[in-house]
């Protein structure tokens, strides 16, 4: 090795050791005739001190190099004279005798620190200079943890990792897929897998028992902000279980990643209906880390001559602890907030809940103070707090009032950094209705088991069938998901002819995996965490981008590389692509 | 779980436990009114026993089922009256109390068995079945002990796993890409990385210090047998290192993984050069287990009238120990062997070192035995050894008596099973002439670095600069291979003038690399094994597509989903291509 130490490893106890350091000039400064410079790796900080009465020519060279230039400087551990205790290597500089720069720096186009004044476009077209800050390469170091515990329970639970492959077959149904031309084949394409879901299914057939991959998977959508065309999935599938094998297998990893990344014993995720979900938050992804659970005012609303709520199907109503001290104008705002044509609301109506025990509304023309006093009973009110009330379409209403709970849930400081709530979201429904196709399609896919006990509504009424799948929840936040999937070749066609495929459409795309289930396939079901999405839920960040080294932009484009790119005409013509 | 044990777990100790397995049936008999079934399982084989007395009805159900079909049996553990010392579990039987089938299976296309009568084809299109037998499955089990004992290793030695992206920039420098067309970016393409070597090397830059990086590679190539178009490396780069702290620290990799898998204390890996691993067994990855090095007869055979001699650039011979006794036949075919058109050599001389001490060759014509001897002295034979002669062009030659070589050494029985001979190959050529196109290729890549003391002969004399570049070599199989890179821009764009890159192609191509460059680019090196490979190695079989999971035929087709195929006329629409 060029150096004998790292930069984050020497202190007070090595002083009077010669050694030898690598890094790069974080900065430099003089104070008199001693000069400094902070050398900095992957590991550290450590001080450079340059005497130019001892050594002119090396303090001379440490004044001309730049912010980034690559240095190598050997010395002897000193104690500083003032130490720096934020620091680890802080009580401690290298006197250095030598002083070799080992390559040349630009001025580089931002600043790397932790408070840079690079722009977004900027730091992602030198992303290799952006890593170099520290709360970057820490989302980085932080990802290879999380694969890391992972990997370690697992792997004690006697999981296999299997790579499956990533040329595979394109199937049309669910997202776009990307494709490759296959040049030995001519006019034959591979496409890029979504999710492993087949080959782990056929993993299962083989007995494999226990499977799981840290993988790679690829999704040719419209971006929207923070999505990325490719991104990983820890996959799993396990054989010969029952739902609830599959979730305390897995809320134990999710407890042992939390335990070994932040040291926070999760409590037992409570396993709620996404019925219950859905009427108690307007959402199956759930942020359980603060109430304002939803209170239907049907009953005590209605029939009091206000037209608007005697013509709702629902009337919606969340209590807001302390609320009654909103000013007029934060009322005026959450209106317009949930008036927002994203969200949809025709208007809010409030009940203050008055310290002085008075109730006061938006709709006093219509409520008697004893009518409101009702409101606040249902809704477990207190002086103090504020009635907000949504109505309309159940459904549409459920989701506008969730869009307002998160809204007022989330406001920062509310939230205690590092609180996590954990869920399962059970008994999803097996199929959705598509107004737009007209048709049916698989809320979670076409492989997802229907519950026994509701199979034989699977004609009759497919919107009420429940499906044996579940999604883990945290913090609002859908990390990852899953089911018992079908391992009977019937259940699986006539799956298949619900979701509108004819049988030679079904025998085509997925005949593979029918054909399996004729040789002995056993019960099995599995679950795919979003490896980007749990790290920056562990990060502590909205954005998944920051914990993908190299990340593509909104655009799917790699600015660093700039790709996509033309081909040149040779390699179309190869391919039988003009 | 709808069991309490696998099937292979249950132990005499267990005698009395009621207990549920789960698998397959892997045979059934009866012996009187006793029934038994194998039931097998990822973990091993269970004997269920059935007394028809006692249970007549599970009894009958047993007869009545199958190989391959899915069972659930419940009963209680028993001590055998005749025991199977060749099982884990032959100690022990269930008497089944109930028994349940969790699915059924038609007749399997072959038998689940170590010797089956499926053809290749035939397992392949059924890989799940396939994948049943236990020795296609030890071998996937194997390749996830090799990952693991793989990042163990790194983990401990500070690396750091990244994911870098798959859907990269094409490149049409070396093998071709797979490409994918970008449907949001019109008229681009995206390619499949070849390997990860730009990315590894902007991490470097970035000061990630050590990565590492278990990851699919993609390469179309014509597939010759046993290349896969999809392939995986271990992947690796280090900063602020010289090229033996790279040997160091992949030599203790190795050696790591053999003691965790084999139980085997590999010995140091001698280093030896691409000239010398080239002049002493005529190939750049010489299997060490067996001698017979190369002998240069250019002194002692020349000049004594044999024309054929006399006019060739060298003059190669070998030691076959004991070979005095090979028949005329057993010369015949050597001879034959040497002669086909794909090794290509004209004929082969040959010399018996009788045991009675006379010397007779093929040749005697032109030499005397006072000539033979001399030859088998240089040769260091004795009485009973044969030498075998071949002649021609220095480079041409090598190579043909590298394959007779390897055709002697590696005869059945010669070589002990489980023995493992590792060398590093070191000092490769940078560069070598290409006839066909009349240009300099890069002999590793165009990223890897000129050795210091030759690169002022990089314009004048580029066949002779040799390179920081080294191939790890077990039993003659090129297991990974890597180099110190460039980090300078100034050679880097040197090198790419010397390969025929104008500015402008090399810029467009590799410009974010040369601009990283510029920013305080550390020294920096690495290496990539090619994990199919290594365990094939390990698994003591020449075929890398044992240990892939679902792997693609020589024609690059998957034929158990058939893929690839053609795409619907939407899908090429939607990324405008007709």
């Amino acid at each position: 090795m060029l150096r004998t130490h790292t930069c984050g490893e020497l202190r007070i106890t090595d002083v009077g050791k010669k050694v030898t350091l690598c890094g790069w000039l974080q900065k430099s400064r003089d104070i008199g005739s001693i000069g400094f410079i902070d050398l900095r790796d992957r590991y550290g900080i450590t001080q450079l001190a340059f005497d130019e009465t001892k050594n002119p020519e090396t303090f001379e060279k440490a004044r001309i190099y730049g912010r980034e230039c690559v240095l190598r400087a050997t010395g002897v551990v000193d104690e500083r004279s003032s130490k720096n205790p934020k620091m680890d290597t802080g009580d401690i500089e290298i006197r250095v005798e030598e002083l070799e720069i080992l390559n040349e720096s630009k001025t580089p186009p931002f600043t790397i620190e932790e408070n840079t004044d690079g722009g977004d476009e900027l730091r992602m077209k030198y992303r290799y200079l952006d890593l170099r800050r520290e709360s970057v390469r820490k989302k980085i170091e932080l990802r290879h943890q999380v694969t890391k515990h992972t990997r370690t329970y697992l792997d004690a639970q006697s999981f296999i990792e299997i790579e499956t492959p990533v040329l595979i077959k394109s199937t049309p149904e669910g997202a776009r897929d990307f494709v490759v031309p296959s040049r030995l084949n001519e006019g034959e394409w591979y496409a890029l897998p979504q999710s492993p879901q087949t080959f782990k299914q056929l993993l299962m057939v083989s007995g494999m028992d226990k499977y799981y991959q840290i993988v790679k998977c690829f999704r040719d959508e419209d971006l929207r902000a923070d999505r990325q065309p490719e991104f990983t999935q820890i996959d799993c599938e396990m054989s010969f279980v029952e739902q609830d094998d599959i979730l305390n297998m897995f809320e134990g990893l999710t407890k042992f990643v939390f335990k070994n990344i932040h040291g926070i014993e999760l409590s037992d995720f409570p396993r709620m209906s996404y019925q219950e979900a859905m009427n108690t938050y307007g959402s199956d992804k759930p942020d359980t880390r603060f109430e304002m659970k939803f209170v239907y005012l049907d009953e005590v609303a209605r029939g009091k001559g206000f037209g608007l709520f005697d013509s709702s199907e629902s009337i919606i109503a969340i209590n807001v602890k302390g609320g009654a001290e909103f000013t007029r104008k934060q009322l005026d705002e959450l209106t317009d907030f949930v008036k927002q044509p994203q969200i949809g609301a025709g208007g809010l109506i409030y009940c203050r809940y008055n310290s002085d025990g008075t109730l006061k509304s938006s709709v006093d023309k219509f409520f008697s103070e004893e009518n409101l006093r009702q409101w606040a009973q249902t809704c477990n009110s207190a002086p103090g707090d504020l009635i907000l009330v949504l109505c309309g379409k159940k459904s549409s209403t459920q989701k506008q009032m969730n869009e307002l709970r998160l809204k007022l849930g989330r406001q920062p400081g509310l939230i205690r950094s590092g609180e996590y709530k954990a869920l399962w979201v059970v008994d999803f429904p097996l199929l959705e209705f598509d107004d737009e196709s007209g048709r049916w399609h698989a809320m979670h896919h076409p492989f997802t088991s229907p519950k026994p006990e509701d199979i034989s509504e699977l004609r009759s009424s497919p919107g009420k069938v429940r499906a044996n799948a579940y999604d883990l929840v945290i913090n609002g936040v859908e990390v990852g998901g899953g089911s018992i999937r079908i391992h009977d070749k019937k259940v699986q066609k006539e799956m298949f002819s619900l979701l509108g495929f004819t049988d030679e459409q079904a025998q085509a795309q997925f005949g593979f995996l029918m054909d399996a289930f004729e040789y002995g396939a056993p019960p099995h079901g599995g679950i795919a965490f979003g490896l980007d999405r749990l790290c920056s839920l562990l990060g502590e960040t909205d954005s998944i981008r920051d914990f993908i080294a190299f990340p593509k932009n909104n655009a799917g484009r790699d600015v660093m590389i700039d790709a996509p790119s033309p081909l040149s005409k040779e390699q179309l013509e190869e391919l039988g692509l003009k």
